[in-house]
Order: structure tokens, then C-alpha cells, then sequence
């Protein structure tokens, strides 16, 4: 029997499974799924480890390399610090800072005294708790897309984000098991004034969703109305927040070498208090990072570096991730790319940074493609191999980024789903035993048998295979008798399915009243200045 | 800056390249690539080696448990050899043979005994010496698509295999580069009558290409017609192909444990002569296999086990690799499926199977969608991504395989090629050194700056990242004015553009002169029998 023939199986006879033969499958079972009324089947909510030993691209020689050569820059060429306040805090803990003077030079010693202080693995605490989260180690947390300025799906085409689609994400992010929490808003309600949208958009989050979310640092009004807005959620003082860390913030390097106002007043008022900063360079190599890949990982883990060591003079053992997003651009036309062989490398020597640091390591689900195609596919596998076999620990933009970030994608986002629950799976362990070698079975069935009707398989068939929610293996004929539609095609019915299986958490009414009345003082007041 | 502020950044001015900034890059260079006179860009003709250690799915302890289960089940429960003449050779190297009985049990100390003798590596030689191949070891190889009854393109559809189909796929691997060989018929020519079909194959190979091939195990005519093929293309004596593997064969165990009378044939031509046997189970996990991924694999590495040994019986040494083929069946339909996560680890697991015994390991690059969408993407990635860190020597299917390999189709064909030339980009070792670390050009641009203009950009500019073929990277607005085509849209126009640009490589005229009337004669003479 030659490989053809036994492609062929389906429609000849070679031994192969036939709708007769198999046993029917309610489509109301899932593998440990749960399953909703209208039986859109998904994995159920599950902490994610990654068994496997991470893949290391470059030599333990050659990670030390890059860090003697991180350290050299914050030696030798010193990041510029624009916060004053920041300034102090690093002259207090003991660096060379020359008054008017932005650009600080970081002694070694003190760098790796200080980011030595980063907790390897903390809990991130969500309002529901068996929502709450474990970041670092083998955990690996699943985050929605974040900050796409346009949101799509096919029927309504590309168009600036707004207040509608944000909420439908949000429902999406919390219908889905696999997202772990919002990695920040998903996409940018345009339609909301900026001084008081950081106030619906927690709002929803909190109201719509009961798991971890995320607040912009574009300003200390910002950071606060969230901290404070969080502490409601979880029905705790502000002592008892400060035990438990409970809202993310993504702050990112302004590449090269340079942390701005915003992102060191962030890290002052979360890292503070206790809540989670993932420092965040974005080192594009021939941009604003050197071509080359050993050098641009050399300036993001400098960047990295001096971010993570500030998080900890502002709060010893603070939590803190190492966020990598070093990637290339296209040397003809200077467009980011996302998702190419130098991204996917750069990612798993990003986790090899990490783990030599012990802190928690971000990376990102990222593609580069205007739709939902192919490119946008394999860029994302891309991708999510260099973070999951880089041991990443937290993954941003994990479902729904599409076109480099500027657009939030609903097909995208089914889609990423899918490969997610695909990636989780991958993750459990093969179960090898004397039960699951089978060799009773086996001896059952006898060459040129088949295992269909086997009891070892009847007691199995309806939990041993990953069940997808993209995936179409009916064969070609009744494909396109069905109308032929491409996977983007029903992702689409997909997500409008999910929405409308989608259930609101429950809220103690004391603390949504609290939160309502928070939200409509800030709001008289003004909200926050939007002068950026 | 947040990164949604960032991925703005080729609209806003956020420290992004523009078009005006960008070194112009020309569209003739590429990395290490060539380009024909139109300009398409593809990597350059290489020897693929992968540097990473391959994951690890199961412990060592696993391994050999497996490999014990797999013992037992030759021991105890034995496979069914079709072929008197292979029982008889089974029976001349020890094994006990019962007369008239076409199941032989295996003793576990002749099976390791054998399978011992197999080489770890080996050279396939091509008509053009420049082609050969190094099997074995950190040595990664690409074939095509094999098999498939059917061909597609966009305008053209779904149809029965033919010739003029055939011609083309024959001329899409000889021009893409990071096709390395043939790994059977990319699709089935349904328009040549079965007699005579190989003999028009096998010369469409040796003409349009000057890649190692391979034939199909279909009785002993057409195993002896390629070997007289490819002797008359290298032109050496019997005596000398026998020292040079040059031809290939792929082996499919009839699952569950049984071996036909074609297969056992072509074992015994092929490995007698010295050339090479890709020994391959093809166990469905549900259907010809247990329904657990561990019982599933312990079959396969049973019948692996039992195929290498054969050809080792048949002349220890013969080159022969291990393939694993054990995917799951969708338990509702009873449809096989491709690049599931069972898929993936039974993928990695086979890997650290091959390692154990020594022997090259084939696996393949496979999905089950019906169209070139996303599902195909994804499934292609899954099933790359068990390959290449599983640690194959050999991947089949390598570009073009749609449907389960019901279908060849030509978009599929450069989509693959791109991944396919990704993977090898991502295998590339990342030089880390003080030129690429790039201290020097930091200090230059500084804090805030940018590195378009500077030396070590200007430098390394044209060759710093890999190039796609069928991504685009161009903004939304510039993509959806030249008429938002999509990954899909843009692989049918390159697989045109590679027709086009496709040259017949040089043969010696007395070559093709004899090999024309070796063909005329065998056509003749009336072919091989084709009553299978």
C-alpha cells in the first residue's frame, strides 16, 4: 500500500475508518471541554505548562556575550531617564546622575544587584479567583490582542476602533478558556473622548470579564483611577491590594536607549504598589536597533535590563516580566515584519535572557499580514513556536492581532484560539503505560485489523483527540457541497457563534455600584489630561 | 510609547523607517539567494543542517518503553510477510518461519541485531553531483508533494492527476532551491496508462530535473526499470550504483503489521542493490492503530523496526531510513487528519525513536484542509514544527501536499517553499560577535536616534534578513490600492512566474539517448504489469 492509497482510504477501502464504522460522536463532548448550549466546543480554563526543555538558539557562551555587552552599553552609553522623579530614585539607589542631565550611565554591579531582586514567579490575582494566574516558571498565560488602533472582521471590513468592538472583544476574551487575561484594551475605542476612556474601558473589563486585565502608563491619573478601580473589583483596602498583585502594565522602552515620562511614572505607581510591570523594549533590528540580530537583542536586553533593575529600586521583589519584541523591517520599504526567522529566534534567545536573569519572560502571537490569510497563519505559528519553545511565560497579543497591530481582527482572533488550545495541547504530556501501549488491543485486532470497535478504543475515542474549532476534515466533496468555505470563512461564523453563547460574569452588586460611582465622579472631574 | 504607538510608526513618526529613509534595496539581491533574470527572489541551493538539540516529548524511560512494547509485539503477536521469497530470506538470517504461514514472530535479539547494522548516514547521489544530498546526521532534506491523485490551482480547480500537471510540479522542484529532491510522483499522471506510466516519470525526472528522485515499489518490473533508468542517467555500471545510492523508494507498512507482496519486493531490489528504502508505517491512531498516540507509536516502531531489519537481512548495510507517518482520525467522521498536536509530538516522539536506533528519521509536511487557507497554514507549521525539532533527516510532502495528499496543489506549492526556506533561515546559527553586538554603532546613534544611515547598517543591509516570497509587508492602504490580494492570491502568481522562469538543466545527449531507447524499448515491450 503506497501512501496514496492510504490517503485514498475514505473513498477506497484500506483499512481506513468510514462513517459506519466510527463511533458517533456527540458533538456535545469535548476533551475535558465544556461544552455550551449551542455546542461550540473549546478546551476548558486550565493553568498551561510547558513540559519541554526550551529550545536554545544561541550557546550559554554567547548569552553571556550579549549580556557583557547590555551591560557595557548601560555603562559606556547610559539610557536617557525623562522623569525627574526617576532620576532621584537612581541617584538614591546609588548611580552616577549629573543634575539636568537625562542620560544616566549604570554601573554593572549595580544593574545585576538590583534585578537580581525580581521575583522569579509570582501570582497575578484576578477578581474571581480561579481566575487568578501563576507567571514564570513552566506556567504560560494566553493574553487577548492589545492596542490595535482598527478592528475588523469580514462583512464590516477595516475601521477605526471603537466602543462596540471593544466590548465584543472583551465578551470574546472572557467567553474563550484559553485567553488567560486581557494583555490591554484589544482595541482602541476611538469613539471614546481619551480623558475618560480609561475609565469605561476598565470598566467593561471589569463588568464584562472576571479575569486579569490591563491598564495603559500614559500618566499617573491613569495608573491610579486603574489601581484604585482594581482594589473596588477585588473588594480590598489598598494594604491588601499591595499583598497581592492584580493589574498589568505594559511599559515599553522608547528604543534606542531612551525610557520616557509616561513609562518610568508607570513603573513608580505600579511596581509601588506591588502590581505587575512587563518592561518591554521594542528593538525593530535596522531600525531603531542595530541590523543585526546579536545586536539588536544586545540594546533590548540593555533597555531590559535598566527597566527591570528601576522596577526594583522603586520596590524590591516587585513583580516584573522581560518583555521581548525585538523583530525586523523590511530593508525595502522599512515596514515591520513579525513572525520571520529572525523574529523566532531572536524570541527564543529572548527566553534564554530570561531564564539567565530567573525573571519571567514575555513574547508575542504577531503577524504582518493585512487579512486574515495564509501569511497571517504562518506568521503566528511562527511566532508562537519561538514563544513557547523560548519558555515564554507570558504571551501577548495572543488572539486577534493582525497587519503589525494596527488592526484587531475578530476571524483572527478564532483563529488564534484554535492554535492556541492546538499549542496547550501540544503541551500535555503522552501518557506512555502499560494501558496506553495498548498491546492487548493490539493483539485483539491482529495484522490487517482495525481499532474501531476495540473496546480499549471505545473507552478512549471520546476524549484522545484535540477537537479543533477551525479545523474542516470533512473530505472534498462534501466541503464544497457544503458551500466550500475557507477557514477564514468560518472563523467568522465562529466568533458571532461565541458571542452569542457568551455569558456575563457575576458581580457583586456592592462592588459594581462602588465601581459605577467611582467612574461617574471621575468622569465630572474631568477624567485625565490627554495633552500627550 | 506604547507598542500600539510603535506599530503606528510608518504612519505617526515614531522612530520608524520611512520610504525616504530606507536604503533602497534592490529587488535582484537577496540573501545569499539567486534570482533569475525577472527577478524572483529565492534562497540559494543549500545543504539544510539543523544546529538545535530536537525536543525532547518523553523521558528516556519512555523511549524504552516503547521500544520494549514494540519488541513484544514482533515477539508475540509478529507481523504478516506477504512475500514467500522475503519469509524465506527471514528464515535464512534465523527467524522461525512456519511453512505456509505468512506470520513470522521476531525475536527481539535478531531484530536489534539487524536493525544495529543500519548506517547512520549516507550520501544520494544526484545526476548532478552538485545535487547530491547527505542523509542522516544534523542533515535536514525537502521533497516535494508525493502521490496525490489530484491537482489544483486557483483558475483551474480541482482535477484528476496528468501529465502536463505533472511536467510542472517536476519543473516547480527543479527551480525552487530549497527543494532538495523528489520524493515520489508530486502528483499522479491518471492520463498515462499504469503500464507504461513509470517509464514517462522516471524520464520527465531525469530530463527536467538533475534532483535525486524516487520510484514507486509497485512490483519488480518497475523497481528493476528505475534502477536501469538511473543507472543509464549516472552513467555508471551496475557494479558502481551499487557503491552509490542514487534512488529512493518509499516502504508503507500495510497497518496494522503486515507487509504486502509489492513492498516486501521492493525492499528486496532496492536494499540488495544498495539503494535507498524509506521504511514508513502509516498509523492512524484510531483507526490502523490504537487510539493512544503511545499505542499508536508502539505499532508504528514495531513495523519500523521490522521493515529496517528486513532490508538489513536483505544487504546489512543498505541505506534505509525511518519514517513516521502516526496522525489521528477526527473520532466523529472517521476522517484522517494532519498537524493536530497528536500529530506534532508523535512527530518528535518518532525522532527520539530514529536517534535511539541510528537510523535517518523521515517524517512530512502535511495538513488536511480542502483549500490554501489558513487551516493549511497552520497544519503545515504544526507538522514543520514536529519535523524540524523532532530532528527528520527527511522530509516528505515537503511542498505542494493538500488534503490529506488527496490533492498537489501548485499555490500550496510556493507557500511551502516560503516556509520551507523560513525554517532553514530559522536553522541558521545567529553569529554573535563584536561586529554583530554593534556597541560601536550604539554609541554612534545614541539615545533617541535611529540606524538607517549608519555603517553597520549600510553594510549588512541588502543580506541582514531573510526575504519572503509570499508575504507582504506593505501598509494596509498601499496593499488594499494594488488590490488587497491575499497570500493565496499572491503563491498563483509565483508558481507562474516559476514556470516561467524554470530552465531545463543540461544531460548529456548520449544520455538522453539512451534513455529514450531504453524507454521506447520497455514501452515496447509493453510496460509492467498493472493489475494491482
Amino acid at each position: 500500500m503506497t501512501e496514496s492509497d492510504a490517503a485514498l482510504g475514505t473513498e477506497a477501502d484500506a483499512g481506513q475508518p468510514s462513517e459506519e464504522a466510527t463511533p458517533r460522536r456527540s458533538r456535545r463532548g469535548g476533551r475535558s471541554g465544556n461544552v455550551a448550549p449551542s455546542g461550540l466546543r473549546q478546551s476548558a480554563w486550565r493553568n498551561v505548562q510547558n513540559p519541554y526543555a526550551p529550545i536554545e538558539v544561541v550557546s550559554p557562551q554567547a548569552i553571556e556575550d550579549i549580556h557583557n555587552a547590555s551591560l557595557r552599553i548601560l555603562e559606556e552609553i547610559g539610557m536617557d531617564f525623562l522623569l525627574p522623579e526617576a532620576r532621584a530614585l537612581l541617584k538614591a539607589a546609588g548611580a552616577e546622575v549629573r543634575e539636568g542631565d537625562e542620560r544616566v550611565r549604570l554601573d554593572r554591579a549595580m544593574v545585576e544587584e538590583f534585578v537580581a531582586k525580581a521575583p522569579p514567579e509570582f501570582t497575578l490575582h484576578a477578581r474571581n479567583p480561579a481566575r487568578n494566574l501563576q507567571v514564570g516558571g513552566k506556567n504560560l498565560n494566553f493574553c487577548t490582542v492589545a492596542s490595535a488602533p482598527n478592528a475588523s472582521d469580514l462583512p464590516g471590513g477595516r475601521r477605526s476602533g471603537n466602543q462596540a468592538d471593544f466590548r465584543k472583544f472583551v465578551k470574546l476574551g472572557q467567553y474563550f478558556n484559553i485567553i488567560h487575561l486581557f494583555g490591554g484594551y484589544p482595541v482602541e475605542p476611538t469613539d471614546i473622548a481619551p480623558s475618560i476612556r480609561h475609565l469605561d474601558c476598565l470598566q467593561d473589563f471589569i463588568t464584562l470579564s472576571d479575569k486579569v486585565f490591563t491598564c495603559y502608563s500614559l500618566g499617573i491619573e491613569r495608573n491610579l483611577d486603574a489601581l484604585e478601580m482594581t482594589r473596588i473589583a477585588r473588594g480590598l483596602s489598598a494594604e491588601e491590594l499591595e499583598q497581592e498583585p492584580s493589574l498589568t502594565s505594559v511599559i515599553n522602552a522608547n528604543s534606542p536607549l531612551k525610557y520616557d515620562e509616561y513609562m518610568l511614572r508607570g513603573i513608580i505607581e505600579m511596581s509601588g504598589r506591588n502590581q505587575v510591570v512587563v518592561i518591554t523594549p521594542f528593538t525593530l533590528a535596522g531600525a531603531m536597533a542595530p541590523v543585526t540580530v546579536a545586536g539588536a537583542l544586545a540594546q533590548q536586553n540593555a533597555e531590559a535590563l535598566a527597566g527591570i533593575m528601576f522596577s526594583q529600586i522603586v520596590r524590591p521583589g516587585a513583580p516584573v516580566v522581560y518583555g521581548g519584541f525585538t523583530s525586523n523591517v523590511d530593508m525595502r520599504t522599512g515596514s515591520p515584519a513579525f513572525g520571520t526567522p529572525e523574529y523566532t529566534r531572536a524570541a527564543q534567545i529572548t527566553g534564554q535572557l530570561a531564564r539567565r536573569y530567573g525573571v519571567p519572560f514575555r513574547s508575542s502571537n504577531v503577524n504582518a499580514s493585512n487579512c486574515v490569510d495564509i501569511q497571517s497563519a504562518y506568521e503566528s505559528q511562527m511566532s508562537l513556536w519561538g514563544a513557547v519553545m523560548g519558555g515564554a511565560n507570558y504571551l501577548m497579543h495572543g488572539a486577534g492581532w493582525l497587519e503589525g497591530g494596527l488592526c484587531a481582527s475578530f476571524e483572527k482572533f478564532v483563529l488564534d484560539v484554535d492554535m492556541l488550545q492546538q499549542m496547550a495541547e501540544y503541551l500535555t504530556p503522552i501518557e506512555v503505560n502499560e494501558a496506553s501501549l495498548a498491546l492487548d488491543a493490539m493483539k485483539d485486532v491482529g495484522p490487517g485489523g482495525h481499532f474501531f470497535g476495540t473496546q480499549h478504543t471505545q473507552e478512549r475515542y471520546k476524549t484522545a483527540f484535540y477537537e479543533p474549532l477551525v479545523s474542516d476534515w470533512r473530505n472534498f466533496e462534501t466541503w464544497d457541497e457544503a458551500g466550500s468555505l475557507n477557514g477564514t470563512d468560518r472563523a467568522h461564523q465562529l466568533y458571532l457563534r461565541a458571542l452569542n453563547e457568551y455569558e456575563q460574569p457575576a458581580l457583586d452588586p456592592a462592588i459594581a455600584e462602588e465601581l459605577e460611582a467611582f467612574v461617574t465622579r471621575r468622569k465630572a472631574e474631568g477624567g485625565a489630561p490627554s495633552d500627550f
